[in-house]
């Protein structure tokens, strides 16, 4: 269901996590999630599928609430991050190399974006706080790149609240339909995005 | 979970399914996959919100997938009835009024796209088949409506294949985020989306 490629990937972007032992039963447990679902999978799949004792996840996790939790706040910061990291003084410029960023971090990160983004609803009111506040900060960055170009005339839009998550949607439904042996690369799908995105933005 | 309000028009939009059990398990059938997922859902659970016997299951479901794949079968052809409904001799109208049928229909069913969208995994390889056909068909009318309007000099798209398969992929996602008591109803959100797409086809 998942491919190793991602994994392999996954394990670089989340070095942050330590131990090790830590980051591997977060790497299976997203794993898990997204071949079974939250609610079928038991904290033994995923000691199981990290090589460990059922006992050794309660070591790093309290619950598999908690696993869930690591990894939908990991994967909000991560795509914040990746929303965030683009400089340019340019407001199209800017749009249009975070699209391509975005878009691309959903292809390549497709298995953890799903389980980021489906199981929501499993997540402890605390917890859903913590992540719904990440939400709200990039809803917001996006609704900020899209006035700054609106401000300076580049930019014409209809409904800025709905047109900036609509661009955000667009993107994140990537990894819904994103398929490696499809025709198109990260990279592809990254700069054909942010063209569309620009089109739907420009003033005519 | 899942609103009422969903449900009764499910039950409207899902009246070829005879008998009435028959139709009762569907609904309770997508209401618990919703809930839970479908790996976490059993037979009796389907029942026991059907307020029927777990062997009645049966009579009319050969499995639990078999239900699935009943949701899976009626969703994707209501979709595809959604956005084949539209007749209209210009094709501009015709992308604009089918977007805001389509995107209006993800917001209204919203429970039941998305399990058709994220358990299309849980199908056996005979009924994935089945709904990847109709999958198919969905795609090529999206496409088939964007090429109409490119020989009619009304688009310019960069990717043909690429860019219908964003105008589709923006409208099911409304079915992630949408929320009944957020401040966009599906009109609304149907009409933004059709001035969107238009913008990311339109010949500048």
């Amino acid at each position: 269901m998942t491919s190793l490629g991602e994994y392999a990937l996954l394990d670089q972007s989340w070095h942050d996590v330590v131990p090790d032992a830590a980051r591997r039963m977060l790497i299976a447990a997203a794993q898990a999630f997204a071949d079974k679902g939250y609610h079928a999978t038991t904290t033994r799949d995923i000691a199981a599928r990290a090589g460990m004792s059922p006992a050794a996840v309660y070591i790093h996790y309290r619950s598999k609430e908690d696993l869930l939790f690591q990894i939908s706040r990991i994967g909000h910061e991560r795509s914040l991050k990746v929303l965030t990291g683009v400089q340019d003084p340019d407001p199209v410029d800017r749009m249009a190399r975070t699209v391509a960023s975005f878009a691309r971090w959903h292809a390549e990160f497709r298995t953890t974006a799903r389980v980021v983004q489906y199981e929501l609803g499993a997540l402890s009111p605390e917890h859903h706080a913590v992540v719904a506040e990440l939400r709200r900060k990039i809803e917001t960055h996006v609704r900020s790149m899209v006035e700054e170009g609106v401000r300076s005339g580049a930019f014409t839009v209809p409904d800025l609240k709905g047109t900036s998550l609509a661009v955000l949607s667009l993107c994140i439904d990537v990894a819904r339909w994103y398929r490696p042996d499809g025709t198109r690369t990260p990279e592809q799908i990254g700069s054909l995005y942010a063209d569309l995105v620009l089109r739907m933005l420009r003033t005519p």
